[in-house]
């Protein structure tokens, strides 16, 4: 066998040098190695953000570690240790096109609870039934940022971004079926729209967007 | 060399079958090959239509031919030998996201001109200026078929969908670059709207498009 | 966690709109999720029709709204709160290439039927034994509007396009194996056929065929 | 630089291995590679087949070598020393879609030609008239091999395999546009046919289906 | 619910028009489906040959079905009512590349015996280890027509297309991982292979091939 | 023919509504077409930002409009009746991986200075030489705003990213060959970027991500 | 059935002709075929590498032959009679981006291994936190040959290909989501390097990364 | 305009750090920002290797720098200020399938030329005539390292890396038509090669191939 570490290589630097913290990406480890990470947080008293952790794999880890876990089932998301900073006010908007896109809005809501960070959220506005997305819009208007959160055609991002001046940053998402199965579809959407000055992020990825959300909000603090 | 008979074969019957006339499809056929074939229609003295036939096939062709032919060069469409039916009154609304949509936005219409079908044509109403769309909704849903033609992200099939209730034809097109070239990204968002019902053709196939609402038209005797 | 309206935003104006009510598509929401759905339509005492609930979701709905619901196994669909109008005389023609495509070709009529509208269906008349279509065809040919199911290498749509001149709302399915899996050639076949005038939906989108020929049945009352 | 051989390798004991000689492909080729090849088969006294040679590669050959080659613009074929074997009766029906599939009919029927066999062309059967092909199909139908020629959603082959019991071996093309640019889709359909036992070639490889053609005949000999 | 006939149509002439029967593709039919079927055929006293059945959905069959039904696990074959016709010589060479295509390989032989036709299995003859298919080339080379099996990279197709001059029918199976996983690199290897006159089915296709070399057998009379 | 507005529908109101002017996307537009919006844009006394269009079309137009043209080769861009607003300090950091990427680099930085934005182009820092980069990273650390500009393999955004807490906006270009062919591998590079909260645009979308920057520097007068 | 050998032909030759001994790859061998092989290895006394071996197949194995089974789950691998060679010095540095990759890195590390080859692991070193890198850059260097193995957007490859002059094999692995889902884009990434001569093999394959690595320590004695 | 530094910034330091020098990649850089690097190294009195530049761009660099290219057109290779080392003796054998592959192994013997490193070349022999590559595998044997350069299905990779025990790098040509245009199948062959442990490099990549092998010759002094 080769010589080899067991224990994880943390980026614990990585706050004081871009302004966020490392998330532990469950999806393609194992328990164990979920539990030897945790271990090693827990030596170092970090709290930690833990992203698509099913509850199978939840149901596997230790009980003890298991107890430090506020676990969220709907977007597979873990805190470790508590949060990294208690909340602020209400800085983002998430905008929705259908219950279906829950769990995604809530991975991004999660990620900037996580941080200290409000969201609200404006649910089932897509755009086939226009008005529910018209009738908000000025309240969504007011959010310097705004997080889109839509699967199959993905036609909600050109229309917001067409009505709103803010940042806008894509999220597609996998739902969707025949040829929008996966989510390429609605990526694809939003890279491509009219609308001038959409930002995306990779299919699902509500996580990532409130990342950049974080980003976008640190540097006020330089400008 | 194989025995073969020069001639096409042409399918003459097809208007008492179906109610629609052959097309000239010129995009992989050489200048002799149409040539061959406008010999065989002006025997019969049947009109045709020819499309996508680009203006250096065109130059290509007998002189002679090329005097019947009424040449129309942002669509590549030719009437060959007059139309089939006199004009009638504009029964089909044609919808466009921009002015890189004209060449096949044109193509429908010239198609149903040939049948003896009107249109009226409603370009540039893209939905990132979404008030454009708005201020003509209540004109174009007074009409039972909608064409609507659009390239890049194609949002507009949907927001058209959930506008108006007449049956809506999507023509998504090759206009767009990087994730959207070659059209095939405004394709699925037709197959993939949430607004329900949509109905959808190739990409840049405004011919398809216009026979689809003839057949539309030709079942009207029939309920 | 953000602020949020627990209820979805139904769009309870979709059929003064465009003529048609809006379906609830099961397959990306949670049985949670479903059931609050339900609840808001039975208190607005809404009828729904429910699309790709499969069996398992179904046996978690709480049991009040589960009697509430007329389920069809086949093709996936519940009517909630009975259907909207009562049944009409059958209006249009399902034809279908083999049985594999009963579940799609169900669909479609359950969402016809959910409206009032009647359809009889010519399954098993694929291409390879042509006689079995010729010998249906002048049949099928009486129907204004007629949904072609078929997967595979999906042949059957340029047939049957080229022998009615009726309008023709191709349904690709997922049926097939190696190259035609998932249902994209048979889809590609009804977008690319050489009969003039084809129109298509999503793969499997019997509901999206339904829903084009209830706009093709309304605008007959505007025309 | 390397040290390499100038010469061409030229697999001279195929046709004694396998009954087939080699083509010389020209597609890849620059003009001195051809002739250099040209040069070798001369000093054999061994004819060629030459394939995808364009019209201006052509020109570019040296003139000497120009005169000895029996050149076909339409199919882009050559013999060079003339013919490997007089001509015997037509053993092979190539049937065919429509007028913009005949360079690849050609290329087959120039190909059986070089190796002595004929061939008889049924052009323009495609299936969207279906009597042109049923009119024909008892002639077809005596032939013990078939090389079927379409491009667009290739239909043809689906409709013809069931109604001959011969070999029938598909040529998909690469006409089409949109979704069916390039002849993918009629490939799939060849391989996806509901109609039993089709065997298929590469895209435009009308050479391909003919060496499969040479093939059958000459294992007659041995069974 | 729409008019229908529950029971399938099925092609009982196709024998008697192309020499080969229909066969039951189990894959996307349910077990009540196949129950149905197979009840037709009883009633007709017509032998089936049954495809893709998974064990799961045989064990769902009717008891009595079940007891008429030859099963073989490995292929997911079944003879329902016996053979159509008692076994003949070996006329077939049937040649893979490794022991994880025996299914394919397995299905092929299955229904050549279905129809009267034995086989000959040269197995594990993949060209990593040139000797093994170097030792029974001269074997093979009797058979005038010769089915190959391969998945990965399939470059026996090529080493045993430029080895032979039988008729050759590759067939390329699924078996493989990442860039080879599903079956399409084998595929278009087949179908672009140097070897002159390959012929190709599906991927996995073992029934497709058998039918190609059925046609093959049945022509013979003919010429 | 139609009946149809020859002008172009301009959505004027655009900076109004969301603070970014609509550019003229020239690249699927004819001489014509751009002229007729030209002339429009000159009776509003509407200064325009034009992309994408190439010298060969530009020299299509009429003398005097190209008279008012501020046109840059490299970039494809012009300004048409001068800029927007005069020019300030530069507010965004333009980095890119090699020499080949500089006309989309231009791109961003023309639409920049076309609203008043100042940028600084750090050219050349790909990552196989890593010094280059880390030699400048703390000089564009001081950037709230990081355009990064990168084809082939785009392994730049994720180092960057990793280095920088600002906003990053990654250009993937279609710099590239093989399979990094048109600017897919490194668009999804972008977008599977482990590096946190990355952001992306379309290919070759300097435009884009300079709109986006522009919708960045807008929102900070709101926060 | 067909007449066959019940036995596989196993290229026992191998390690003579080529210096690498054949593997058995399980994934798409049903659990007979697995112990026939072992069975006949037993036989010849050849001890022997299994991969891709899951841990239920292993529990379907004869009792007797998972005796003599080294099974290692992490890296699905198995010796089977014990190594070929008896270990000897590290000769390879293992490197890759994180966690999720050890079941790849241990199946390379398995194979050398078996082959009598040790190997040095660096994990963990991902280019979002360079330091982690950059401080085991120097240690990585003195390897001749360095196996780099990561997933989602591979720019792990980029850094270490213009950081060290070794040889550098790349294995992309099929960790990720979204668009980086199956391993394609790490794979491009590594192919499309602008890190000069990197070399790269089928994504997951440890296994073949390592075989490389011995036909490299392999030559060094020829050379 | 964006402040810039008109110079490129070269990564002189490359040959210390890896061994490599940087080479000059011409696909996608105009004349004007060739003839600017060209330069710069003139200065640095630095030799360069400029890769894919077509006989176009340079007829447009200026004529004194044109005079210093040592310009092959083939490989569309040039020295620019001589060979990096003079010549030694031939170390790496290229072996290729057909002579359509010759710029890619020119592109690969030039690279290693430039670095003084000699090659010899084994061409055309494909293995449709198997005999041509047997007869010369003892020689080709005797090279520690080959590159073996193929397009269409790639099969010859297979055979090789089954026949000799060296290290072999494949590169795919994309040399073929129909689904083998572009050279992704040769590529995936490679990658997928039942032979074990073969290597592989982008499409058409002989200069990545040639820097591997520097990486392979260099590193024997380190072992």
């Amino acid at each position: 066998m080769p010589e080899q570490n067991p224990d994880a290589v943390l980026d614990l630097q990585r706050e004081a040098r871009i302004g966020l913290t490392e998330a532990v990406l469950c999806e393609h480890k194992c328990a164990d190695q979920i539990a030897a990470i945790l271990r090693q947080l827990r030596e170092r008293a970090t709290p930690a953000l833990l992203t698509r952790l099913d509850s199978e794999k939840l149901a596997r880890l230790p009980h003890t570690l298991r107890g430090e876990l506020d676990f969220d089932d709907l977007s597979r998301t873990g805190f470790f240790g508590g949060v990294l900073r208690p909340g602020r006010d209400a800085a983002v908007a998430i905008v929705s096109g259908g219950t279906s896109d829950a769990p995604v809005c809530r991975e991004a809501a999660r990620t900037l609870e996580f941080h200290g960070v409000g969201a609200v959220l404006f649910q089932d506005v897509g755009i086939t039934g226009l008005w529910r997305l018209l009738e908000r819009i000025d309240e969504i208007r007011r959010f310097p940022l705004v997080i889109a959160v839509a699967g199959m055609e993905g036609a909600l991002f050109s229309v917001l971004g067409g009505l709103v001046g803010s940042l806008v940053i894509a999220v597609p998402t996998s739902v969707g079926y025949g040829v929008s199965q996966g989510g390429r579809l609605s990526l694809n959407a939003a890279l491509s729209s009219c609308a001038p000055g959409l930002l995306t992020v990779n299919i699902d990825n509500g996580y990532g967007a409130a990342c950049a959300a974080l980003r976008f909000l640190n540097t006020k603090k330089i400008v």
